[in-house]
């Protein structure tokens, strides 16, 4: 036997039978450890959790009575930090989140989505972000490839496989969105319900397109003009998709680098850092809505002249427009809000963000304006 | 100013501004606690990690060293438990799972999606038994209830609505599947790779059919003939998926029931106790397997004859075929390693469970043998 087998107490006889018992002490004792820290864990855990719910209470209470008073600056200074300080800071991960709703819960079951540090939920988030960057791509060059190649190949006429591979990814893609945001509400994040309900439409939308069948010759153009139309709003979706991505990145980058130091500052800052960016955005949103709206009534108008006379067509057409509908009473919305919170801001001058903190995972009304 | 009012600092002046300042001071505190208590937590998580990894290592050492001396039965013996210990224990929370996975990632992100304690993980599991019980009455019902209204109501020719609305659903549910079934290969079940890649297949097939035109009158019982065929499948697919689950089920229980107190004869026991269910479920899951691959060649030859000569057949044939094959496969294999286990717990007169601890949320080699 080696000098170090046998010091390593490997090999049979009692060597073998001393380490090998060690190593089973060692394991106990580890688990015990492991037992105990979790135990003392959850304990000081549930211990924060009940002073943060008693001062959630009580500030809700000092809030109500401050406004009854008309209270100075100063006491609704306060109010607001403390707020922030529970809902942004580190004890935030420890109280009970929204609930996780019941889209997520279908397709996942009863997991905990939740990250439980704040810099996970950061990189959830950018992780979103430049998920959208990447899809941004694919949605616009896949309908400008297919138009391309059905001018250039398909002699004026769609092969259904292709169109049908696109329908399919559009599908995915807004199945995997929708989840994505379901898990970024669940961390934190204040992404208006709508464009959530938005996402669950689109699914709908590419389930019911799939099932469309793509006739072809005869008279092609014709019978494909619905699917044209798509193609053609799909192009401009994926212009705006960019444009938009890179507001919100610009917006998340200042909101992290300033986050930190002058946590009240970063709302007023990074608005008037990107301001330029959304006069390009919004009317760009507003045409896109129109033309989203537009499409619609083209599909159930050859619906209705009996082209192409199928219920796929005039759902879809049911969709879109609604969809047109909800997106610029959203964002619209979303702008009042806006400018509702900058006069606020000006009045108090720039130094208190009121009732919303600047959280890193969530977002600001602007925020949920961008959207498409 | 009522008594209450004053008591509890509400108001203006400076009883509500010394409150509020009270309440900004506790938030600080809670804040600072919070912080303090991530931190020390996750330095004695580190700790504790640390040394598990160490002694992962030495008894990795140890075992080689045992097996090339022919150690003793006490020796093997202390070393199973300690691995146990640490693989199962609550120190496995803490030790890097299993990578996530594409899937998992191209769907929800870089989120974690590992329940911290063990009791969860158990509620995960529960409830993905529970998902397939439900679900698998929506298997059985649904294409019965088609065929049925064929019969009596649709004078035996299907509506490509309802048969749509039964593949998108399947969809649906392929898609949860493969979704939970990873999540629980991220909390530690064993559950064999090729039952995953079994739901993606099946997921890309309830795809496909969507896009497969469901053509009607003249000559539909000809058409539809693939349709019904898959029907047929489904409900026999329903039947034994409701019989496996009830297997599962008990497994599980008997697994919960005895896992705490006589941790090695698990095992051995719940196989005694459930042997005759095995005896009616693996001839029906070979019946089915045929019966699978059988469709599949059904729908090659209606492509070949001309009947539907569409891509949609050709490619769910050849993926109903390979999914068969795989399933009988990987059902024998599953049986094969079962039968060894066995032989090598009556060499060892049950007392011992060899390479596998029985995980309350993991599987042992019969859990797999019964999915399809």
């Amino acid at each position: 036997m080696s000098e170090e087998e046998r010091k390593g107490g490997g090999g049979g006889g009692d060597d073998g039978a001393a380490a090998a018992a060690r190593a089973a002490e060692q394991a106990r004792e580890l688990q015990d450890a492991a037992a105990a820290l979790l135990t003392r864990t959850r304990a000081e855990e549930e211990a924060l959790r009940r002073r943060a719910a008693a001062l959630q209470g009580e500030l809700r209470r000092l809030r109500e009575a401050a406004a009854a008073h008309a209270d100075s600056e100063k006491v609704e200074e306060d109010l607001d930090r403390a707020t922030c300080l529970i809902t942004e800071g580190d004890v935030a991960s420890l109280l009970p989140s929204k609930t996780q709703g019941t889209f997520l819960r279908m397709f996942l079951g009863p997991v905990n989505l939740r990250a439980p540090r704040k810099e996970v939920q950061l990189k959830v988030k950018e992780e979103y972000n430049s998920y959208r960057d990447r899809t941004a791509l694919l949605f616009l060059g896949f309908p400008v490839i297919l138009l391309f190649l059905r001018q250039w190949l398909w002699n004026r006429c769609f092969p259904a496989l292709p169109v049908q591979l696109y329908q399919a990814w559009l599908l995915f893609l807004y199945t995997s969105l929708a989840l994505r945001e379901n898990i970024l509400r669940v961390n934190g994040s204040d992404i208006r319900p709508w464009w959530i309900l938005h996402h669950y439409s689109a699914m709908l939308m590419s389930v019911i397109s799939l099932t469309w069948e793509i006739k072809g010759q005869p008279n092609c153009a014709r019978k494909q003009r619905g699917v044209e139309l798509f193609l053609c709003w799909a192009i401009m979706q994926g212009f705006v998709m960019m444009l938009q991505n890179r507001y919100q990145r610009q917006r998340l980058y200042t909101r992290i680098a300033l986050g930190k130091a002058k946590r009240m500052d970063v709302v007023w800052g990074e608005t008037a850092g990107v301001e330029g960016q959304l006069l390009l955005l919004c009317p760009l949103l507003f045409l896109l809505q129109g033309f989203e709206g537009y499409v619609g009534f083209l599909l159930l108008r050859t619906a209705h002249t009996g082209v192409v006379p199928e219920w796929q067509v005039v759902v879809c057409g049911i969709l879109l427009i609604s969809m047109a509908i909800g997106n610029f009473a959203n964002t619209l919305d979303t702008l009042m809000a806006k400018s509702r919170f900058k006069a606020k801001m000006k009045k108090s001058k720039g130094k208190r963000d009121l009732d919303t903190c600047p959280s890193p995972t969530g977002s600001s009304p602007t925020d949920s304006a961008t959207r498409a």
